[in-house]
């Protein structure tokens, strides 16, 4: 298994790209080829105390960066040396099993659909994060930015890929499928978000997909489900606003853990409890469902840690059997062209 | 200033509810009018140790109880003797200056819509919940789930009227207002949001609110906006994320303090402030801004605390000029039909 990672990706590249590479090639013995400025990632070898490279371990230099302020959109045509551009050319000529970047989420979506191409017959690829619930599990959440316009098709395609990614590389036993709405009943929502529902049931009553109907914003980290469906729009919104809730609340936290003296050691006791709490939260690399070879963006503000568990994610993925699924799946994703418009 | 009560309204009616008019009468020296089943309410001023009615305390009786099992949208016309009808008549008859009430939230919107009616030339009322922010502050959002089909010209009035509530009944100076969006650059979201962020960009140029453009999901709490617009599908996703977030969160921690015995010492040390956290938290009531008077819904799990600070809210607003202002500039709000579709 060869992981191709985005060396110069995100605000903490390469050092912390490169040291997260090494931590997963070390606990997973997956092979790593690190795309970049050969001079700066051999530089934040020697700053790692690493002389040569470990066996299994490549660099492939590429000339070029792409930053925030390129346009998403054209920024891999136009930048043809870039790391980005390089990974995801490598991805598709084979040499590599999948791709983990850090850098910026249009381009990296743009780049995979032009260069990587999408799954045949997929209509659109969805940004897909994990996050932990309250059982101790993990939900796929998809959309979440990538397509602000959905047509019943698309939240339905999505659905599908949600489920394959579950039962796949989270190996979970037949998934269970909601869609985001604003209330539990079927009658919820607006066209969109009852059409799916109408969609979905019907597929779930063909024994198709385990449709468990509409969840809430307030369901989606409960543990309910494994999947939740949604436009990119409301996706968004939906992980941000946890986000903002997660921000708020520990920012409260550190106020009162710094109020008296009491509080303070009260602190100090449950100091690494709060770490690991703090880890649980931090989003996991999101992958581009749709794709047709693995694609993960890493959050840009990614240490080693993070860069690790993206690595671990995109292994995951790679040696499992999501995108063949999602490919034998297509027939039952069909949604009629009336049904659509 | 008289407040009228839905004294049946809610998981907690009618004892919470009574306990929490009564502390907020003796708090502000607001009257009091408690609607619901006499004998019931008698019984809860038992419960409390009172044994006559305090001075400017009184009680009207209704027989019926609109329940969540009624049809949200027929229950004020089909029980009209329920608590929740007799509070709204009474309030459009003038005898008091607002309605406070812990019952179904559809009920009391459509039943505040069709007796109590809407601001003339207000197209749609917002359910409109304040939240407190990580700088100290209160933000309104509007709407979290009224209306999930919203055009530009409902965005455009919740934006002024949201601007209203904070400038008079929050006493905010020049509030700031956001528009909820999928990232910061006007060129984002769907074609709502783009006609809004175009309407109020034009207004704020004329001076007519403080529109400082798109927020996101992360924004909300943060303090940087004092009221958030957004149509009533994607607010009730935001809102509920945000408490799905908060749910998770707070689980979490209790599982930290209930570890090791330090860990539960440490729980201890800091128990008064995580009560207080918890209190800051809690949703106030949300006003049901539109309405050409003050309608307040209380959360349906509300205890004494929390009627409390709702009954607050609604002196607060009914002895403002924000019903006034929404109607003053009404004009203001006008968009040109060719913008609206």
């Amino acid at each position: 298994m060869k992981i191709i990672i985005d060396a110069m990706g995100g605000d903490n590249a390469p050092l912390e790209i490169v040291k997260g590479a090494i931590d997963a090639h070390n606990k997973l013995g997956v092979d790593i080829i690190l795309v970049g400025s050969g001079e700066e990632i051999l530089r934040s070898f020697q700053s790692l105390g690493l002389g040569n490279l470990p066996d299994g371990v490549s660099v492939v230099n590429a000339s070029q960066v792409i930053t925030m302020e390129d346009d998403p959109a054209k920024a891999c045509r136009e930048k043809k040396d870039s790391s980005m551009t390089v990974a995801l050319n490598m991805l598709r000529d084979g040499l590599g099993e999948a791709v983990v970047s850090a850098g910026s989420t249009g381009a990296l979506l743009s780049g995979a659909t032009l260069i990587v191409k999408r799954i045949r017959g997929i209509r659109r690829a969805a940004l897909s994060p994990t996050v932990p619930t309250a059982v101790g599990g993990q939900a796929i959440l998809l959309d979440v930015g990538a397509n602000v316009d959905c047509t019943a098709e698309y939240l339905v395609q999505f659905a599908f890929m949600g489920y394959a990614y579950a039962k796949y590389a989270l190996k979970l036993n037949d998934p269970r499928v909601g869609l985001l709405n604003n209330g539990a009943e079927k009658s919820k929502g607006g066209k969109l978000q009852k059409e799916v529902h109408a969609f979905l049931s019907d597929a779930a009553g063909d024994g198709k997909i385990n449709f468990v109907g509409n969840v809430e914003g307030s369901d989606v980290l409960s543990g309910k489900v494994d999947v939740v469906v949604t436009d990119g729009f409301t996706g968004n919104v939906m992980l941000k606003s946890m986000e903002g809730m997660s921000s708020f609340l520990m920012s409260e936290l550190k106020g009162i853990f710094n109020g008296s003296t009491k509080n303070k050691l009260a602190g100090l006791a449950v100091r690494n409890d709060f770490k690991a709490l703090k880890a649980k939260l931090s989003v996991g690399g999101s992958i581009m469902l749709g794709i047709s070879k693995p694609v993960i963006k890493a959050h840009g503000s990614s240490k080693a840690a993070e860069i690790c568990a993206a690595i671990e994610q995109a292994a995951a993925v790679a040696s499992s059997d999501t995108m063949e699924e999602i490919t034998r799946r297509l027939e039952d994703m069909k949604v009629p062209e009336t049904e659509m418009n």
